[in-house]
């Protein structure tokens, strides 16, 4: 089984309160300098918070921000804020701080001269790239691929997708010219006013409920949220229904396993339909997990039919891994729980990586120069950051910490949501990338709001889904405190 | 006249060659610890540049690179690479190096802990913004704004276009739909399956000739080269001529005035006709000088035309300086030149400015957060480098220098040009942003494979021109060096 079992052991713990549990433990953050606890001083956004937003929101648009940090004094698990409230933050700035806020082994690695300079002269790496760019690809990033040989590097996650389409593309249209049969002209006049055969009618099969990004193509294969997509012009393309499950999984594999099947079907019928109405699919997009969308998360086996449809149909997979890649799940990249045949033929990763980019099969690696390009492809200095944070993962053993956080921190919630199954239901995930659903929209955003109160971020998505997103040194005493804060928020909504 | 006049001052200079120049002149570099000129050891690549190149190239298509460099040694306009040739640069990996290679200021910004925490701990600015950001926002974005009110920050050039045609389109719906009027539930519902009206049938009008960046969007209005589109599909949006003149341009008045209107009637045309076919535009997106597709610069008229144009349509008018910003046409904008009635709607920018973004006017400004939106939106370490950028330019007059190196490069390769017109024609340009057509695509390649053997790296763009993109410390010493290694090289060729 992939998901893990309940059982009950947390059940009187959570009983018995956090409190003492904490009193009972002493408490070694692998972060050192963390606070004990959460600690809220006013009301969140606090009053400098409101000020600085006013000035914020003169610049532009900024109804997205809920409060002002200081970075100075956050640190590993706690974001401090300007109004010197203390959190325990579970959702780390949308997924993506690796190892907690100022660890010191990133606060130094700048203070080497030669990763300096290779921050400040950022150069065209595609072109000038400095000495050890080969070797810094190679020992940082192919040294954690899954599989894959290859990589490039962009700088975020919405242009790693875009150029990993454009991948998908290029190798779609190498299979049907055959080896070695070179761009005509018509193809070369064609593509330079946007018409076919140079710029060929093609799409990318996507699922609703999907998320890769904001810019126009990764956004016609966005599928979570109208205020993403909205007064956007996009493309004609196959979009296929994501499995959703019945929960407890082990209640409901027989209905689950239908559910696959069906969305299965739809995916091959879509790569069929769109082929004979000459808008072939060159790609499938697939989050291992969907996570805007709601943390929707499917069966190995159902990512295994897909890999066997792709491969049936002469169509690269992609998996999209911005969100859930470097060790959330217990595995540095979330695909590597299903025992996938093959890699898939191209991963995208951001967020946690630090820099954005793909790892790609050669098959996805275009033959000409310049297909895949742009002025910096990607950042020397991210990439020794990442250097640092991979480093510690390892040294410390980070994954096994994910499982053992991950562990308590799912018994907890599905221990809490046994006990208010009319408040929440479909607790879910892998390691520490937890999910659980509130009854209704308006209830979880009073359990996300309240928490906040309480002194711990945890993260939205879809409907109705609250979402956990801690770096991987949240431990079990994080733990212990995330899930007596959802306890008391529990009590009080109930 | 917007452009330089030219004269024969140099042209007894250039006789009288370099190496007496450089005698009779003490050098005082802005960049402390530069080199006296450039200094070539092996072939350009050399043999470490050529193993370090089949290394990168088993990780990644690797076919663009021309050398690896060593970012340690490189200093102010001097690239150095790792066989030890010491290069005067005046291409500045794709014109992003506003002020030299380890300048000191720039060496200095992490040594203050709050920057490098910024650094470390770069937060989702549109959530969870640092404290200081917005004062950072506007002591260091706004403060050389164009005139526009609002700044959104982005990772890079492709990304700030992105976005700033979705802040385009936007707009445009909302002039559409008038003030207060809220999304209809068929848009909500439409747009979520890609289709209209949520996801309206809306253009964007480029021009041939036309660079805004490589992801799906932009690329839909790029128009250099076919290696940059083929193979993608992309949108119907309308291409205008974009002006091409005769040089000198003095002497051709009055047909390039003809060519202004012309073009500008083809503009006015499409927008008509696509308005007509339910396919609108929404904005026009032009450079103000097209830099890869081959510096066609244009005259002021023809912008105030443009300008014009879309204020009488109602279309947003998206001025893109990813390349030509931050002074190195003497201006900190290019289109500055133009003497526009007002700003441009949006002005992007990305390269030398160290992070992208764009300004934009109020109309500009999405009225719903979460609209133009992702993960990071940009990164305060880059804003800090900025900052320290942008005080070198004002305190050492860096725009003051970019016009008198400018003035004798121009009037120097324009020399060479009148010795040599079968071989050069059209010198042109601002500032140092400077370009001259080779006789054929052939010869281009020639004389700057020739001048980077003599230890000068310049750009190729276009069909067959050269442009310079040296940093704004490219000074006079610099300038002679350039000239008389160009006079060299067409003393070579011819």
């Amino acid at each position: 089984m992939w998901f893990c079992k309940l059982n009950g052991a947390l059940k009187g713990a959570s009983k018995t309160g956090t409190k003492t549990i904490l009193a009972r433990r002493p408490i070694t953050s692998l972060v050192p300098g963390e606070p004990n606890e959460p600690k809220i001083l006013t009301d969140v956004p606090g009053p400098v918070s409101k000020a600085l937003f006013e000035k914020l929101n003169s610049i532009n648009q900024s109804g997205s921000v809920q409060l002002f940090a200081n970075y100075d004094k956050s640190i590993g698990n706690y974001l401090i804020d300007v109004d010197n409230n203390v959190f325990l933050d579970a959702f780390t700035q949308i997924s993506s701080v690796p190892i907690g806020y100022n660890h010191p082994d990133l606060l130094t690695v700048f203070q080497d001269d030669h990763k300096l300079r290779a921050l400040i002269n950022r150069p065209a790496t595609g072109v000038f790239p400095g000495h050890d760019w080969p070797e810094k690809l190679r020992s940082i990033l192919l040294n954690v691929s899954p599989g894959l040989p290859q990589v490039m590097t962009m700088m975020c996650g919405s242009c790693s997708n875009e150029n990993a389409y454009k991948a998908l593309f290029f190798s779609y249209r190498n299979r049907q010219r055959g080896e070695n049969v070179d761009f005509t002209e018509l193809e070369s006049s064609s593509c330079m006013i946007n018409r076919p055969p140079g710029a060929p009618q093609l799409s990318l099969l996507s699922f609703h409920g999907a998320f890769h990004g904001r810019t126009m193509a990764t956004l016609a294969t966005t599928h979570s949220k109208p205020i993403h997509k909205l007064d956007v012009p996009s493309f004609n393309w196959p979009i296929a229904h994501f499995p959703r499950y019945k929960y407890p999984l082990e209640d409901n594999t027989r209905e689950n396993h239908a559910e696959d099947d069906k969305c299965l079907e739809e995916v091959e019928d879509l790569i069929v339909q769109y082929g004979k109405n000459e808008n072939p699919v060159a790609g499938i997009v697939v989050e291992p997990i969907q996570s805007e969308g709601g943390d929707n998360e499917e069966s190995p086996r159902f990512f295994q039919g897909i890999q066997q449809i792709a491969k049936r149909h002469g169509v690269g997979l992609l998996i999209d891994e911005v969100q859930t890649g470097v060790g959330a799940t217990g595995k540095m990249w979330c695909h590597e729980h299903f025992n996938l045949e093959s890699p898939p033929d191209i991963v995208t990763f951001s967020k946690k990586m630090l820099t954005g980019g793909f790892f790609h099969s050669l098959d996805m690696r275009p033959k000409q120069p310049y297909r895949i390009f742009n002025t910096w492809l990607g950042d020397p200095g991210k990439l020794y950051l990442l250097e640092a944070v991979l480093n510690v993962i390892k040294q410390q053993n980070l994954l096994d910490q994910v499982l053992r956080t991950g562990s308590k921190l799912k018994l907890g919630i599905a221990t809490i949501e046994k006990e208010h199954p009319d408040l929440l239901n479909s607790t879910r995930g892998r390691g520490t990338f937890l999910a659980v659903n509130a009854a209704d929209t308006e209830l979880r955003d009073k359990i996300v709001a309240k928490l906040k109160l309480k002194g711990v971020i945890v993260g939205s998505c879809g409907d109705h889904s609250i979402r956990l997103r801690p770096s991987l040194t949240f431990q079990e005493h994080h733990a212990d405190i995330l899930l007596d804060k959802l306890q008391q928020t529990i009590n009080e909504v109930k």
